[in-house]
């Protein structure tokens, strides 16, 4: 049913981003409803009705309300699994490979990726001083090695979850959109097989639509 | 196939401890391969092979390897769907609902319980020094709110997914496990919901398995 599904956030949010570029890679039609963070209409009713952590994005589909990025992707790859591209593999073994590095960026990657996020993008945006260049420091100490891991694994498949793009490659674009315009972007350019796969998911058209939202 | 499922890891560990809980409420036959943490098993091979992260626990089932244990919870969930207790329901829309509260757990109420379980249970019977208060209060704090907002849910519903246990509920277990050993657990038997929740997750014989390992 076109015009089903809301998504109520805003397109420069990370977690925001990854359900639009689901979206997208689905080809769904749907609505993008604008919360005012400013104003802090997340912090209260009715948003706290659709995500009672007050926080984007939240996700209607008909009469389904769901919250947690990762798992409104997980609904819409399995939901629509015929539409547009496969993001989880239909056998459950493979889609268990998908699963565990779904969970790898969830804990290993996001956490770290964000620091640096917040230190070298959101700061100057917002006025909130300047980056500390010890957590700078120390966060691309950390991310590094969790990217050393992503070499040695797309070394032995051309994407995280195995040989096709999934969720689990997906998740990382909106935190790699904005690292990729800072100084932290040697740690990906540095490692081969990391830098392939960077190139690869970012020129996704998904992506670009995402992009173009924000315009 | 019986006898093909391994579990690498310890069960005093929370991760562990999901998957082994699982695997119960499943029926499934498996195999526990003790992980001798305190050398740094985990830290090298073979064991890097199977989790790169260096991380308990690790899990195979015949030649399929995988790690982090919501990973490896979900994966028993639905290759098993037709064994023992159903973990995650068959409906994509209610499945997708038991998935939004999975990575509530995931990312709302472990990252602060877990700074409880270190404070409160890890310092104590490892040698660590004193719990500090102030991590211990602000902690409380956090996670006062979290239930705040699970008070509500189940007041709505009988489990966090649903009106059946889920693995939303379940992946909770081993953190209740060992808060409500300690002063945190004024949290839990403060709100009445949660109260009756915690105390029926509780009594479920796979835990008691669980417990049973330990010995």
């Amino acid at each position: 049913m076109a015009g089903a599904i809301k998504v109520h956030g805003i397109p420069t949010s990370t977690a925001t981003g990854r359900v639009l570029a689901a979206l997208y890679e689905k080809g769904l039609q749907f609505e993008l409803v604008n919360v005012k963070l400013h104003e802090g209409e997340h912090k209260r009713e009715p948003f706290l009705s659709l995500n009672p952590f007050g926080q984007v994005p939240a996700f209607q589909d008909g009469d389904l309300n769901l919250f947690e990025s990762r798992a409104i992707t997980q609904y819409i790859s399995g939901n629509y699994a015929s539409n547009g591209t496969q993001l989880i593999p239909q056998d459950p073994k493979k889609a268990a490979v998908v699963l565990t590095w779904i969970e790898v960026e969830s804990h290993h990657f996001d956490p770290v990726a964000m620091k640096l996020v917040f230190e070298l993008c959101l700061k100057p945006v917002f006025g909130w001083g300047d980056a500390d260049p010890a957590v700078v420091a120390q966060s691309e100490t950390e991310l590094g090695k969790v990217l050393d891991i992503y070499e040695k694994r797309l070394s032995e498949s051309k994407y995280l979850g195995g040989e096709s793009f999934s969720l689990a490659d997906l998740h990382h674009l909106p935190v790699l959109g904005y690292l990729l315009a800072t100084q932290s972007k040697k740690l990906f350019e540095s490692r081969p097989h990391v830098n392939a796969w960077v190139a690869d998911i970012i020129a996704r058209p998904s992506w670009a639509k995402v992009l173009e939202l924000r315009k």
